[in-house]
Order: C-alpha cells, then structure tokens, then sequence
C-alpha cells in the first residue's frame, strides 16, 4: 500500500479500485441490497463484498443486517459517503465531457 | 493491473495513484514547472515525473519545453484537464467535512 497523506487522497485511493463509483453512485439513490448492488455495477461476488468492507471501513457506507429468514442485508450511503454526492455528479458531468 | 471499463473508472485509477490529487489541484492555478510542483506537491522527483506522465498520456495534462537555456518546461491542464476543475472542488469541499 503506497504511503498517502490527506485524507482525500486515501480516498481517492479507495474510489480507484474497481467497483468503487458504480456501487457509491448506485447508493446515492438509496439503500440498497447486496443482490441489487451486483446486478447493478456487474461486479463478481467476491469483488463486490471487497469494495464494499473497504467502504464500510472507511465510514462511507453502511451495512444493516436484519434479523429475519432469509437473512437481508441493505447497504446505504453514510452521512459522510452522501457528502461525495455533489463530487461524484461533478465526475459524471466531466465523463460526459469525453 | 485491474481490468477497469468506464473511462471515469479508468481515470480515478490514475487519480487514485498517489500524487495525482495535488499535482491536478496545483495546475488549476495555472501552469507550472516541474520545480514548483515538486514545491507544492512535496513528491519525491520520481513519483512527480511519473505521475506527470500518466497524466499527460491520459490527456490531462501537456507538457510545454521551450528552446532555451537552461531549459524550460511548463506542464498545464489541457481542455480535458481543466474539465475536472467542479469534481475537484467538490472533493476538496468534502474533504474539510471529514
């Protein structure tokens, strides 16, 4: 892991793996589950549930379990992961650009 | 290498990669010379001339040497570039909420 400073280039560090902008971008929208977010950003299972602990981790996303059969989980955007939402439309915006 | 699709993947790839942040935010003030981004951005040479390489093949960035000595070369956002300028306020934005 390359040794970076301020947090927004950890973050960007995180944003940069594969998975990362489509799954944030699909949670803007509102919570989400795991079987929603994949059909969603395409990603592999095992990707998906890798973008998505490093994103918990880093206080962006959440992740609710409830208690019932079968087992749910939803995924939603934090307080601070909906702070990204004007970044991530100013990023669309740009790709439209190109 | 990850296989990435969506060019916004593939650049937040590159604006992942350490650097690329304060390099992109030093040049929305103008152009600059390798000196004064080494100033600014505190990178070791290495990383600031390989970073300012993948910029530059990503069409971010243009690299101007003038024919003169001792010689003298200007790197500014090119078009492309300067389209960032909105998602890279809005990041820094985000970033003072943290």
């Amino acid at each position: 892991m390359l040794e970076v400073e301020r947090p927004i280039e950890v973050f960007l560090e995180i944003l940069g793996r594969r998975g990362s902008f489509p799954i944030l971008w699909a949670l803007v929208r509102g919570p989400q589950r795991f079987s929603a977010l994949q059909q969603e950003t395409g990603l592999p299972p095992r990707t998906l549930s890798l973008r998505l602990k490093e994103l918990e981790d880093f206080a962006l996303v959440s992740r609710t379990a409830y208690p019932q059969v079968p087992p749910r989980v939803d995924y939603a955007l934090t307080k601070k992961g909906e702070g990204l939402k004007g970044a991530l439309e100013a990023l669309l915006e740009w790709e439209k650009t190109l």
